[in-house]
């Protein structure tokens, strides 16, 4: 099957530019798109916080349910934050844009770099405690863990190239069971403890103290529990997929979600911390908690079934997000521009690609553990956070519209609670895995900056502003031989075509083969002078290459072709049973940056 | 440091083909240039006897003597038939060329092949043996064995690429060491014996046996010793290098080579049968035996250092022969005729290139172990030897020159022994390693065959014989462009100097960009018209390539010449940042197999 058959099965027949559409979306629909982000994570979130805690032993685990607490506060700043965000920029504020217009190039930049790790790692991340919440309920897959979860990437890949059309009615589905079922859960749990006084199995995992519990090792259990946190700017990325009236339906769907955002990681913390739960290698939280609350029956499988969807449906989210917000840099000139357009499905495919890729290696290198990727996942989240709010804080101060001193207040809370929060992040989780982000961040921002002179640059060069073509007085073209053969004499008579002058070239390597040549030249050659070049090295370039930079001195007012009699054989491992020298010619007259035409004359072997 | 700098500090400054000249060897240094090999084998064909007796047990290896014995026999056998070769082959009766010439181009080829493949496994057999002489010596070596031998044949490599010349004087110290050392070490360890009755040392070492001694377990490690005979062929190749009379000097040089070869080997056997020494992981029978007679003292170093030395320099002439040889297959067009050119050190360099990196592949698969290596080495080697032999006796019932009936019983009896060792190395080591050897040369006489086809192929298809050159009645200029810049204003100039008949194409991917270029083509395009493709699917490829189909379709007699404006960008990473539509249309246009011409007008950036 040639390649673009299979290219064809897999992604799909093209797609029209005419064929674009948009589907606006009812609130009940949005809050199942827009929300699987930031509620997946309460399948991992509370599970990091004890990972955390456990160290100053078991029982550190009941401080969990404060730092709960701090968290769900946080929640409530920053949700309160992005609903000003949502009314300033009803045409989709993302945190490069705002950051952009409000602060500066450099800090758009620098939020944009932000993010672009954000979504990897959400992909990441959430790919990981997808496949552990399968794992959990199916442990002979265990061991292959990192199997899985490339393969669910290429797959939500695969998906992406041939274009998932965001329909409400099916992307609900992962959605709503994840809230209907972890909400029954947690309702069953809680009568389970308070009524009948059930939820202890666990309480035998007693696990002594590694470390103390210092306000350092508080913190760094609140910076794990703040990855609950992201995925909730999604929405302010997204308005215009909502129905009239946008602003309002946005950000009435951003109040409920966060809603059910808290109920859920509240819930899960404390139930965790009534049914002594103990964070266990190989099982995740979650899967415990529903083993203790439901036994290992039907209903435990829904829990786990459900996690694994919204986890999937999470990382399929950043296959937007991601191609859209590099088209956006590529269109701005910060990033190659080949991420700007649209490949035949009416998606980005390079973007696309590129996120499937880096995501893997991220799985592949961290082994598929949620917990070793966490550390760098909210620093990117809470930088852009930070950035966007202060943009926000900007942008009141410019514009001073009716009550513009509440709004300030309003976002420069939200700015300073998270970059206070981003300090403690990257403070604690630094030697965890911080420091990539932390470094990686001026890294890419630097990256921008050179691509984006780049293309300045060029531009410029490229203008036709004051550009006065380059007069020729004549033309000479060399034809370099390597015999004579009907690809030479095809050369040779195109040669004429060009200009009366045409110089046959030829690198004498072997008297017996020069002589030959000399014998036969005459009867092919329709009059053209050989030329023949010594060559003391045995080297066919470097006399091919210094006569034509002769000819360049000699002759400073004429244009140059290279006219080259190039064989072409009729399957590919042929190639490897000849010279190349035609390609070395080539390479050989782009490093000289002369303008020198290269001209090839195809002679086609078949067979 | 540049490229071409590094490669000038390694491999040297380029030498003028008049430089090349032949010293002539007396018969002194031309036993030890050519005897490296053959003798070099004493250091492991004795051990790799007894790896296959222990097999049985300790008392199994009182069977070793007679199986040297049994090899001396055959060494003898094989020494009197190649004399006849020297007579006969004058210039040089290789097995390739005395096969090819008296059995026909297939057993030629095939001798070819064991032939090439025999010095690659000379150089890993070798290397790794040297490299165990050398950890035997300095054990913490052992571990890393496998870069010590990749280190080695790298060096090697380096060394024949900057062009070794044979220079007897130097290359006589290692081969003497070796035989004077050796004499020695047999010397005193018999009489040790004899006088003294020394020498039980290692008599503890019992070792009980895992399977029965077999007739086939002792034709096994007849089949493992016979690796003594490797390397007999060398100077029936290298006639030409002695001083006149060439063939005598030679035939009394094998002479004394078989003599010396046969002293050595044998006197090892016995003298490790008397010395009870039992092969080792870790430490080499040389240096066990060298170590037991002389204690770990000044003369045991000297033998290593010896055996070390004597066997680099084995590898070292593969690194003549297979070059040579493959440049022999490379003219016959039967390699890649790359591999039958001289590079600038006068020295094929591609053929020692691939040598060296085929034997450091092997060293790094067989993790630089000598035992792991042998079952391949024999099977090449006797194959040839019955082929060259095979070979010689056709020459003399061809010939029938006086005394030919004694001249073909003496190769007949070679051929017929070397015919039935082959059988009993290829059954007895099949499953050990020998099957790759057995699978490889029928695959590579394939190749061989494939290869010459397609030159010869080739060839026809290129002939002048008969040849009628295309006629065009008119040219056609198409300019592929993407805006207007510079670049496309220069490709635009070029392309009215081919032809009146101009057609710029330009795909549309965006209606702004498109109206855009529209209002700007006609101050800059000097009167050429825009052709605007629609392209729904966004391709750019696909429609341009549809239109110049569609031209070839209307105008069967024009020649269609595609002027493609490049803009070249001043650093390679650049090129990341641009789509290289170029270059995507040179492919697709190659693939098409139409004769269409392809013109690069380059615009050079500077920054």
């Amino acid at each position: 099957m040639p390649l673009s058959t299979l290219k064809r099965k897999l992604i799909g027949t093209p797609l029209r530019t005419a064929e674009a559409f948009n589907e606006r979306l009812s609130k009940f629909a949005a809050l199942a798109i827009f929300s699987s982000d930031a509620l997946s994570s309460v399948a991992y979130a509370t599970e990091e916080i004890l990972l955390v805690l456990i160290l100053a032993g078991s029982a550190a685990l009941s401080k969990s349910w404060p730092i709960a607490l701090a968290i769900a506060f946080l929640l409530l700043i920053v949700t309160t934050s992005y609903r000003q965000t949502i009314h300033a920029y009803p045409s989709g504020g993302g945190a490069y844009v705002v950051a952009k217009e409000n602060l500066g190039v450099y800090p758009g930049l620098i939020a944009a770099a932000a993010l672009l790790i954000d979504y990897v790692l959400t992909v990441s991340v959430s790919v990981a405690a997808g496949v552990a919440a399968i794992t959990s309920a199916v442990p002979i897959l265990f061991p292959h863990r990192v199997y899985l979860g490339v393969f669910c990437i290429a797959l939500i890949t695969l998906a992406n190239l041939r274009g998932v059309r965001e329909s409400g009615r099916i992307f609900s589905i992962p959605t709503y069971l994840f809230i209907v079922s972890f909400a029954i859960m947690l309702g069953v749990g809680l009568a389970q403890h308070f009524f009948f006084g059930e939820g202890n199995a666990a309480a035998q995992d007693l696990v002594a103290p590694a470390q103390d519990l210092t306000l350092f090792l508080l913190l760094r259990a609140f910076a794990s529990g703040c990855t609950a946190l992201t995925g909730v700017e999604a929405i302010s990325n997204g308005i215009q997929a909502f129905k009239y009236p946008e602003s309002r339906n946005a950000s009435v769907t951003l109040t409920w979600m966060a809603g059910i955002l808290l109920t859920l990681f509240l819930g899960v913390t404390i139930l965790s911390h009534l049914h002594h739960v103990v964070p266990r290698h190989g099982e995740t939280l979650v899967s415990q908690l529903a083993r203790d609350i439901f036994g290992t029956g039907f209903f435990y499988y829904v829990i786990q079934v459900a996690t694994a969807m919204i986890l999937i449906l999470a990382a399929n989210t950043s296959f937007a997000g991601f191609p859209r917000l590099s088209s956006i840099l590529a269109r701005d000139r910060f990033l190659p521009h080949q991420l700007a357009s649209q490949g035949d499905r009416l998606v980005y495919s390079n973007g696309i690609i590129a996120l499937g890729l880096v995501a893997s290696s991220l799985i592949w290198l961290f082994r598929g553990e949620t917990h070793a990727l966490i550390p760098l996942y909210a620093v990117g989240v809470f930088l852009s956070f930070t950035l966007s709010q202060a943009g926000m804080v900007r942008h009141w101060l410019a514009l001073r519209t009716s009550g513009w001193r509440r709004s300030v207040a309003i976002n420069g809370l939200g700015a300073v609670t998270t970059a206070v929060v981003l300090t403690v992040i990257a403070a604690t989780k630094f030697i965890h895995g911080a420091w990539i982000v932390i470094a990686l961040i001026p890294l890419m921002t630097m990256g921008f900056r050179r691509i984006h002179e780049h293309y300045t640059l060029m531009a410029k060069q490229l203008s036709l502003q004051g550009f006065e073509p380059r007069k020729f007085r004549e033309q000479i073209a060399v034809v370099p031989v390597s015999g004579i053969h009907r690809g030479v004499v095809t050369a040779l008579q195109y040669a004429k075509t060009l200009s009366p002058r045409v110089e046959a070239v030829y690198v004498d390597l072997d008297v017996e083969a020069t002589e030959a040549l000399r014998r036969h030249w005459e009867s092919w050659s329709g009059g053209t002078d050989l030329v023949i070049l010594d060559s003391p090295y045995r080297s066919v370039l470097g006399p091919l290459l210094e006569y034509i930079e002769g000819l360049e001195r000699s002759h400073p007012d004429a244009l140059i072709t290279v006219v080259l009699p190039s064989v072409v054989p009729a399957r590919w491992w042929h190639n490897l049973l000849h010279n190349q020298t035609a390609w070395f010619i080539k390479g050989a007259l782009l490093f000289k940056k002369h303008v020198i035409v290269v001209t090839d004359v195809p002679h086609y072997l078949t067979h």
